[in-house]
Formats: C-alpha cells, structure tokens, sequence
C-alpha cells in the first residue's frame, strides 16, 4: 500500500469510526448493567461550557464523511443532527462508515491540491486539500473521537485505550 | 506542498505540539493566577486509573518524536520523563519541537514501505511505515494532545479549541 489521500483520510476515518462504534457498544452496555437513566451518557460534558457527548459522536462523524466530500468534490449525505440515545448515535456512525466505505483512491486521487471553501460561522476557510487534511480534518476529526472516550473514561464506563486504537 | 510522509508526520506534530506549548503556557499563567498549588494540574487525571497530565504530555511528544524517528530510520533524542511542573514539560515540548525541525523530507522519503519494529510492554508490534502512522502515529499522537486539553478544560483552564487548533 503507498500513501495517498484516500489511505490518509479513509483509511483512518473509517477504523477509528468503527472502534467509535464498538466504544458506543460497551457504553449501551454499561447503561444497561447500570440502569444509568436515558439520556445521561449522551449529555455528559467535561465542563458547562463544553459540546454534549452527542454532539462529540455526530462531529467525529461529520469531520470524516464531510473532509472526504470536500476533497473528493462529492456530496456527502447530510444526517439531521436528532440522534437522543446511544443506540441511535451507533447507527449514524455506520451511516458514516458505509459512505466512507463507498469512497474509491481514484476518487481522492489529486486530493492534496483541491481547493477547498468551508463556511463556518464566523469566517470562510479556504485552503489547498493537503492543508485542510493537515490542519483541519485530521485534528478536528481525533479531537472529537477523543473527547467522546474521555468522556465515558470519566464516569468509568470501562473502555481502554485498546478500543480507541482497535486491532493494531 | 505534495503529499509526502514528511508532510503527514513532521508536518502535522511540529505545528500542533507548538500549540501544546502554548496551552501549556496558558496553563501556567491561570496557575499563577489562582495560586493553584504546583502539581495540581501536573496531576490532573479524569478517572483514578488513567495517566497525569503530566504523562498525556510527555506522550504526546513521544509519540510524535519517536513515531518520525523509527519512520526515517534515525535515533530519537531520549528525555528522562522527570517533569515536574508546566515550565519543564513547556521545555520539553519544546525540545521535541527542535528535534522535529530538523527531520528532513528527505530522510523520510519512502518511509510508508519502512519495516516498523516497536517492543511494547507485553508484545511487538511490527507493521509497515504506512499502517503505522495510520493505526499507531497519528491516533496515539492525537489522542494524548486531546487529553491534555480536556484535562486543562475539565478545571476550567480558559483553553478553547482554536489553542488546540492553532492558526488555520
């Protein structure tokens, strides 16, 4: 396998969701053996001023399958951001890994010099795909994933860091 | 700027470590501020059986160091993991930073094919540069940056996620 665009983006995106996947799992069962009432693991934050777990899930995702969009030059499919349980987060991340999964090389291929126009809400961020995968998608994407573990870590929903890593 | 392992290794830990520092140095001013005890923060754990802040520090630049050292085939400098307070850990930061500016995308060029040997504690790891990065540089890279910002933000250290982004 050599480096390319797709094994930089897909190629971690679409692991890294799936052992997301399996964390949201362990947490489902943990509520279950816990009768932890509906809604508190999906709210939980590390500090008031901080976005919900749901809201942790559904941007991981969202940086995978909306970066991948932006440097292949396709659609990506939008989800409605109404997702309430644990269940229901498990469902859209693989949503996000079938499309991730539908996404070819060649399709990424010249990835690197795109140019890329995201809105965001205070400005418009524009930049060549390799930039954007450097300093954009790839932080933004493990910052989430990351914050969502650590959140379960801390009300000791039992999750290593070998879940976060998957098989390695 | 082409896709190069220069690019994806260098190119993404050398600019989210100086962010690092500079939350680091925020850190050290709201400790002064609040007349925080030393060691407070150095200690900060989400859960009992989780590493310090100390330690998500050290390894974020490890990971970093030694990940782009094994991948150029070259010896990484080694630092005793003594740090005690934010200012050591700052300079240590620093020095890896250093040590990053140096590696040239010539001495990584082909590393995606290198044969990669890692001895962990209970087993080796043996894969190829590019899974490597891919399942083992980047997450563990990233997964311990974000812990430290969500162990600054769990306390109330005024971070946010643009310190953690940088200048994009």
């Amino acid at each position: 396998m050599s480096l390319s665009m797709h094994a930089m983006t897909v190629g971690q995106f679409l692991p890294m969701l799936q052992n997301l996947g399996r964390i949201l799992e362990k947490a489902e069962a943990h509520a279950a053996a816990k009768k932890i009432e509906a809604g508190v693991l999906e709210g939980l934050r590390l500090t008031p001023d901080m976005l919900s777990f749901v809201r942790q899930v559904q941007l991981a995702g969202d940086f995978a399958k909306n970066s991948t969009a932006r440097l292949a030059g396709i659609e990506a499919p939008k989800f409605p951001d109404d997702e309430k349980s644990l269940a229901e987060l498990r469902a859209r991340v693989a949503k996000t890994v079938d499309f991730l999964a539908g996404v070819s090389a060649t399709q990424l291929e010249g990835a690197e010099t795109r140019h890329i126009v995201i809105p965001l809400r205070t400005r418009t961020l524009e930049m060549d795909g390799l930039p954007f995968l450097q300093k954009w998608a790839l932080p933004n994407f493990y910052f989430h994933v990351t914050t969502a573990y650590a959140l379960l870590r801390h009300v000791g929903v039992e999750v290593g860091k070998q879940d976060y890593l998957g098989s390695v």
